[in-house]
């Protein structure tokens, strides 16, 4: 048993964190940091863990020596305190944007302001297993991953990979995503009467995360463009790019099922007759899965690639628990292996 | 490990049966039938299941012997068949509303026509372990239950089993219920178009599910209002009775504590601040909890209590596991561990 | 034409207001205040006004005489500075909770403190034009009426008129209501994360509108149970009744038609067939129609009653400009043809 | 006043027609045709025009003559009987596919077989009035819109116009769409328990409806990508194209200020603050309006233009109405002037 901790436990990511550690077979979850809701129980905040836990809410000052700490705060705190939480624990996983960039410049470029501790971005390993299995493993600092950012790499990463796509085309990635997104504090737009049945394209690009395509895939053609629409949990990439010339479907196949074999969370939906021949984030409600689908326009070279997943699990602390499962040397799974309900 | 099978898994209960036993640390799943679905993959229609199952529907001639079989069909199937099924297993759970009566002219009554094998009727134990956990252990055949019904059994339970309304006085029921309920199916009404944003107050009274309150808990004077509103998975239901007089709010702490002591599943909400003060459905989704609430207008001796479940889960295939659970003498949680999730 | 002007514009209230007055045939809107939004166009804060109107919002100081003046402000504003707007107009309607009840001792009971102007109760009219069109039609001053204790006056009116249901017995009013309800401020529970998906019955009993029916009916026995459910907006009040020995259905349609007849904005909703046969909320959003149902269990005398009603039309704006179109001496429908939307 | 009838009045856009054309100062609404309905009041299947109209529907073989004769029939039956039809009414105006295209060929190569009156497809104007105003005027017979054709039109008509976007570049139209374009029979994926809470990229291209955009707009490199959001009515058309070397901010306004001058129903919502700065469907429900936005990326010449619009109203019979007052002479917006709602 590995002992765990989480500075910033109220927030979205924080509870479902929380609801991962709480079920999961080799650690003990020593205490969990609110600011807001310091001294509260646990299950007041997040009231699906009622029962499952007595741990309530202490303060940051609080926080003792741990296997691995977990780092779950609005971006921008993690970088002033590194040095302190370091001191506190030889595993740091952050959930935050704070130490996602190697490049203090490119951070400066898309956050618009210096990075508090430039030096310390060297020493963190971008968490998406899929693209950094090995140095995870080896890693003593791993950081987050944008769950707009995830869906994105994830939904260019066959294509990437076996260089089966113009790399000077355009991509354009139109991301749907729900109101979770927002965090718990929420927004004057996130008041149910005002963000219920919405197609919101707030963001037609310039998304900070980006950045995190451009850092990982090596493409920079790439735009990210945001539509909020009515649901809690979820987003979909749906990416438009051009095939090169000669590159057929069973080019794709093959690629696609690479992934998806390497990959215990990919999974390919591509069927010909059902209700589900598509990928869809409804279903992933909860689970850790990346689901992959595809259609090419064999007459222009148009792909259409779609990523669907749960934005505060693949996309967040799914990925989290993933990576600590691996710098842990344990199945990469474990602790992930809820599948998502249907219907939902 | 012991073999389980599933006659009818095709279905929204079904599905959830799957997804539940596929998870499950001492069963072995063998088949799952389907008329509708012969062949297919499991997945095909459960598609939360992919990469978990590479099981295919068969037809129900060639389901083979087991040591639990599940039955989750429609309504007045099981009973025609269940001489065959149980020359199947030693152990039948069925979902269904075939077996749930006792008594074959109350099932005429509630259900308009004659049971096809009354004589079976008393071989059942009615599958709800908050009211027959002792029974169910030493049963081969326990019946399903009705969702309504055990939102109803489970809100009513602390105040009947202590003695604490009033039985004479009328005890209005207001079930308030997700789409999940019309069955994957559907009906005319069940078009997202025509079923989304509802508040459609579709039955009044005479639900059958009725019948399973008047039989479980000997109240007669008791009716279910029910509203479909817009979510697929939950049901609230609201009880309005009379306490008898002299009855504190101590005496309910009492009877409800008593209640959630005594049954794992069972939790009390009942805070004085944050945003989930009261039983909510929405937190349930793929978990077995039954959430209950009360408040008491001492002036008047009106209560008004709560209980949230999640349908499919307490309210069908999480109770019926609940039920192998307790018939296979293993630990009455095993496999239904998921906490449900927030926010959602 | 006569002038018009709003106090407290911005709200949800508010905006309905200046959709139908900025419609309405025989009225000119001159102006309409807002703190938050001053100096903004209406149309920033109320997009469906975009080209209808090049109305800003100005600071209420600045506020000149009209025919009319709508007061739209959160409750406890009004009654403070009702002697003021009194000079600037001989026709004021209040939709908030000011002036709603007649008696200061009453209004302290519900409302926990002292009416500040307990001589200005007596000169208002309550305005619902269904409990007293002939007096609004000669009032200077009418109030608002509350949203659930319209769908509740108007779900017993027929009942109580017609002199049908025990008056000892228990009225148990169950109302399931959208978000609009919380206001254009909303609360930390209305983020559409916590609140999309509820069924949440938030308060049991107590609720301030309870005032309302026991003032307007005369029924003392009553008590309101509201649930939030998914929508955003529309009321349903589902009440729970006996009728007096002998009441026949036949009484029941006689009742029913009787005020159907009379009222304009009322129907009946009893339909054996069809997708719509029981009052629903969600095709009157937009509309001023409150939608009446009733079934009877002539086994029990028990009675359920339902009135379905856009909160923001027939709970709040739709019935004030009903109330100005009476007292100016205009056909009571005027600017309120719109029927509601099919499917939505 | 003049005779309208309406030929399909039971589905979805034979139901909006019937609330345009009920509230239409200028028209007398005749009959409406039901095979499914047939004998049933018209309120019956449509709920929100209770009150509003006894009308019944009847057979088509019983249609009389009229002024103006509306089709809005599933697709493919118009074109069968268009000869019996154009002996009723001089004015015909089809709301389905069969005559919106003017080329045969073009027409079998989108709809798979040949037309069944080929030499009826040139008597026809495509009725979009923001593309043939002057020809609608002086037409006797027009066809109805692709709803998601016009988000699509719409969404590149300033640019297309204005000459401002490169033709051979690909031109992306991501659509995002509610569940009402799926008609009132629905399919196996419009269950809500299917339906709710989806991101479903059901048609990545190929789409029928391209072809309306690729005759109307003479762009050849255009793509339509479908994706079924939770909603109920209401289309997004986000399209991704590259301006022309040189095109600046400047050039966008000029163009889009035209197209909302020249074109009562034509909005541009490109606000810098509050929280509708973008198009959005949900406010324009029951509204004509098609509301424009756009985002100019000048580093990289990548415009993101938006269209909103309500897929039954200016996507189908909102449109027809408009056309319909073209066609007799009458002011473009006449019983077009609902704004929609905020919140909704």
């Amino acid at each position: 048993m590995k002992t765990v901790s989480i500075i910033g436990g109220s927030g979205y990511g924080g509870g479902e964190l929380l609801r991962l550690l709480l079920s999961h077979p080799n650690v003990e979850v020593k205490q969990a940091t609110s600011r807001s809701h310091l001294g509260e129980y646990v299950y007041q905040v997040h009231p699906n863990l009622r029962k499952k836990t007595q741990l309530k809410f202490t303060d940051v000052a609080q926080i003792e020596k741990v296997d691995v700490l977990f780092l779950a705060q609005p971006h921008g705190q993690a970088q002033h305190h590194i040095e302190e939480y370091a001191a506190l624990s030889e595993h740091i996983i952050d959930l935050a944007a704070d130490f996602r960039l190697r490049d203090p410049e490119f951070y400066k470029k898309w956050y618009g302001e210096d990075h508090a501790k430039p030096e310390w971005l060297k020493k963190f390993v971008y968490g998406l297993p899929e693209l950094h299995r090995e140095e995870i493993t080896q890693a003593k600092y791993v950081s987050g991953v944008g769950c707009n950012a995830t869906a994105s790499n994830m939904v260019l990463l066959p294509l990437v990979k076996a260089g089966l796509i113009e790399l000077d085309s355009p991509i354009y990635i139109e991301i749907k995503l729900g109101s979770s997104e927002s965090g718990a504090e929420g927004n004057a737009g996130s008041h149910h009467a005002e963000r219920a049945n919405v197609i919101r394209t707030f963001s037609p690009f310039g998304h900070r995360h980006t950045a995190e395509v451009i850092q990982e895939l090596g493409v920079t053609n790439v735009s990210l463009t945001m539509t909020a629409v009515d649901l809690v949990r979820g987003v979909l990439a749906t990416a438009h790019a051009k095939v090169k010339d000669g590159v057929t479907m069973k080019d794709l196949w093959k690629a696609y099922r690479a992934v998806a074999n390497e990959n215990p969370f990919v999974r390919i939906v591509k069927e010909q007759r059902g209700i589900y021949r598509v990928p869809e984030p409804k279903i992933l409600a909860g689970s850790n899965f990346a689901d992959l689908g595809f259609e090419l326009d064999e007459s222009t070279g148009h792909i259409v690639a779609m990523c669907a997943i749960d934005n505060l699990m693949k996309g967040a602390s799914g990925t989290a628990v993933q990576c600590m499962n691996l710098m842990m040397g344990w199945d990469e799974t474990l602790g992930l292996e809820f599948p998502g309900l249907h219907p939902i």
